[in-house]
């Protein structure tokens, strides 16, 4: 039996301690040897509560760790290229929340240090790992639907976040939908060669104020032929709404939302059900679970990660695009 | 009490006897006094059929018919507008068959011909009297679903049309999407202002060869700043595909296809149901029947007709448009 | 081809109208000669609507005229032995809606009369008709679901009759659940070898003042082994609820209620639809239809009717024997 | 802050191994102190995998360690009855997998041993915090189905177990109908006071021969009037089948099986999903940990448990019954 994977944590946020549990709980493989927040009380907790040996506020102490095969990276958006670069540079592996940043240039650079130091990025693009989104990618591998014809994905927030967050968030396209271009990405298997967007402001003037909009319909053409759209909203009453409908030569498959149950009522006024599952760490959270697991997986056996850097580049490229789209009201090209 | 609906036929094909068979079953205030056909012998089998007292092979000689109040047009579309005209000028009223015509310039002189007669002019875009489409109608007028901000249409057919349809259809756009335009329009309550469309030939390659597509997505901005996509293919294999779904501040509603039945069945191989009803005439049979028993009510009460041929008009418009983008590769002004 | 079908109708109400509108509107093959009912006005209403060419009161005018090849009693219950037995002595075929009568004696005495003479009974047991539970039957026959292990019907109303005619029905067994006992036989295929049930009065207190029940529960068990659940409730505050499963080794059918439209709406409070099909002349207006064309067709055709006199009573014996099991509380055993 | 709750745990199989994990990672208030397992090598396993301390063989020494305040019981079921009365001896709380015992006896004594001793004592009916099942609760307690009438619980296994399991399992209605006796009380909130059932050997006529049965319909009668049923089979081809209908004076709950995703496929030959969740321990993977957490908070917090020995003994009660009306074929009566 080979020795357990050696992991460093950079981050004891909120995403960072759902890693950290996954590794506790689900990857036996595995070992969290250290932990670094620039909160040392934040990283001094997360250790105590997951049995981590060593917590610091410095990130190089655990990337620089001989002991540390991988990092994974939770902490702000705005650290995340230095960290991918100063991993690679160390020749550790690592696991990156999105965005690797907030413009393509940092984008790229991160990337390229992982690529030439031979390392292994995969980008945290949770929702590859979703069974739902899961069974329909299945379905076009399978070829249970035939050629593909069309994709409709649909991504509403129950929500806006806060004014502020909106404000430094680098608009909706870069925010938002960046998991939907990526989720669009690997559901047609193809590179996306064509942007058109409508965009709105319906939820709140304030994000108009900020620049930004809150309602958006992203139609994009792909390389092998699939004709996609992407439905945004950033607050849909009845709360998180994702869903998706490939449609082909051979037929079609779509998903529903997750709900807290399987209950029906049939009252004197309407049938119905409870709302769905409302909070996205509470719809996904085996899908966070899972995306760890594979790259516990992949790291041990020396296999490619399932996202790549790459991946996350594309997917910004493709929220940069739309964003032109949007400025230049004209259909924009990305070949 | 009042005497009867006189009402002349004009066609006795398929459509025609659909709603002589609605006059007769279901329209108790109303008589049908003549039908016309190119084919005598059709003509008089449907008379005999609907105990309709005269059956003749000139359509003029239903439309002058002076104990004649209204017409109804179920003749070959390349007769419309000339139909229509003939019976504006004979001071009938007129419920016709889409489309009007398949230039815009027959289609204006049609219409303006019925406003300057002051006579009544439907337009048989039955899609709007199904029930699932008048419940969507009736959430957004309700306010069930708040302030509309984005429509999703899929319209799918069965299988593509005999390819010498295909040829003198006019184009998927004028011959098919058309329905969906007039659907989008009466949904939104508003006309659209903006189009782009991405095309393609999917399903059989006989269909570009003839100049047309058989796969479109269309996304349409409306006046009133709903965004709107329609999803088009000549081909489902699981049948005909009628969905719409509208989201707003307030939620969303959505319809789904009709079922021959409601049964479902388990068994060791999956969860499954019947697939959907697969042919219009039976999938909208209600529809058609609605359609025919409003016009009625609105010619006998002296009310509006509920589709006039400014909706004819309008849909024919952005057809137009479509095909347009579609040429063009960009997004086309309706303003 | 050979001449119509000739029929006679007996009784001009809702239930007579509704089968005469199928025979003008869907059986080309048959005509209307005569209308009887004890009040002339209705007989001649129907008669004008229908182009009967004969309206009269006395049901034997109709019975016993020449030209006439089967009639359809749609009279009150406490005729239809009577007419049947007039019927059969003049050699006519016979639709007959359900019961034949509220007595065993007098049901015998009825369908014996059929059988002596030779002519076809049918009994209006629609539901059999009805596409939902037709597709049951099929799943069963055909071996989609294997060997048929447990059936559960439920029927409930969606409002209990009025007082005067819960007195006067029979109780509910003869009266609501005497569909269902017929259900459960041509489901599965089999007789009724014992049956047990518990009883209550939930919804009116004067239904128990009257003698009868509203709410019931019988467990049947049949001679090919199938164990069947019946629940029946007088009321249903969310409508009529119609529904079926059956369980096998190969797997399970279920059936649903039919509803008004296929909206589902997502608000702020609940995902939700509108309430199923509330009126049994709306949810089984296709099963009613479909009875009477199987009618006129088995006997144009010469073949054996689809539902029998034998099959009113079979299930009349069950409703008997279930008044039995609550009387007696106790198993009461149909062999 | 109070110190953790101290936990000791007996058996170190699959179950055992499952409530240690929640223990670890969803009871942050509890410290697992000792394990104990007739196979040592199990213990320790389960100590290492979850960071125990002690691991042991005899599980004396974990009831009677007084560092520990509660013990759980997943040892084989011969050893509740004892381990319960050791565990209540040393004043010990205790949480013990169902069944308590497979004789009355044993289980009253067992039942009878906490209460004189003043211990809390939780049965492991997991599926009363399984989120669709404690959502008809609800119904029921809210009143949002109003008065109930009737209960339906069907609960089918995907296959039948072992033969040899068969043998020694105290037959179906003790091993596999408990969980849903326990469920008809807990959803009815109400005593059971008559019992009829019909039952078969349908899957393997080797449970015929081991004297047992595979499939069974349960009538029972609640003191409170509820009539219900329930539906068993120990195989049901497409999988684990666990669903319930309440319906009341006020409407109907209903709820549906668990399914690995929400993906619907619409091909050429039927619109269907995939099967659902088949594994017991899979389906109320969320129940198994819900039922420790409230143990763990009861027990902290010095509040009564929420599933008690009496509610283990009524179920065995009414599983006893059953078995003596198939054998005798009456109704019994429990009161």
């Amino acid at each position: 039996m080979s020795s357990p994977l050696a992991l460093g944590l950079i981050g004891a946020g909120r995403i960072g301690q759902v890693h950290a549990s996954t590794i506790v709980t689900r990857v036996p493989g595995a070992r969290l040897l250290a932990v670094a927040d620039v909160n040392l009380d934040a990283a001094r907790a997360c250790a105590a509560r997951f049995a981590i040996p060593k917590a610091v506020v410095d990130p190089l102490e655990v990337i620089n760790d001989p002991a540390i095969t991988a990092v994974m990276i939770c902490s702000l958006t705005s650290t995340h290229a230095t960290l991918i670069e100063a991993a690679a540079r160390a020749g550790k592996h690592i696991f990156c929340e999105k965005p690797v940043a907030l413009n393509i240039e940092d984008t790229d650079r991160a990337v390229a240090a992982a690529d030439t130091a031979g390392v292994q990025l995969q980008i945290g693009f949770n929702r590859r790992f979703d069974a739902n989104y899961a069974r329909v990618r299945k379905a076009v591998t399978s070829g249970e639907i035939g050629k593909p014809y069309m994709l409709h994905i649909i991504s509403r927030d129950p929500a806006p976040p806060p004014i502020e967050y909106v404000r430094g968030s680098g608009g909706l396209f870069a925010d938002m939908t960046i998991h939907d271009f990526d989720m669009a990405r690997f559901l047609t298997g193809s590179e996306a060669v064509e942007i058109y967007t409508q965009t709105d402001v319906n939820v709140d003037p304030a994000i108009g104020e900020a620049g930004d909009i809150d309602t958006a319909l992203c139609l994009i053409r792909f390389a092998n032929g699939i004709i996609a759209t992407i439905d945004n909203c950033r607050k849909a009453v009845y709360g998180y709404d994702q869903r998706v409908e490939m449609f082909g030569s051979g037929g079609a498959i779509s998903i529903g939302n997750n709900y807290p149950n399987s209950a029906t009522l049939s009252t004197a006024e309407s049938i119905h059900t409870d709302l769905p599952l409302n909070f996205f760490m509470h719809r996904y959270v085996e899908a966070y679970a899972a995306e760890i697991e594979e790259f516990a997986a992949a790291i041990s056996a020396g296999k490619p990660v399932p996202v790549t850097g790459h991946d996350g580049r594309a997917a910004f490229a493709l929220a940069m695009a739309a964003k032109q789209s949007m400025l230049e009201k004209r259909p924009v090209s990305l070949v």
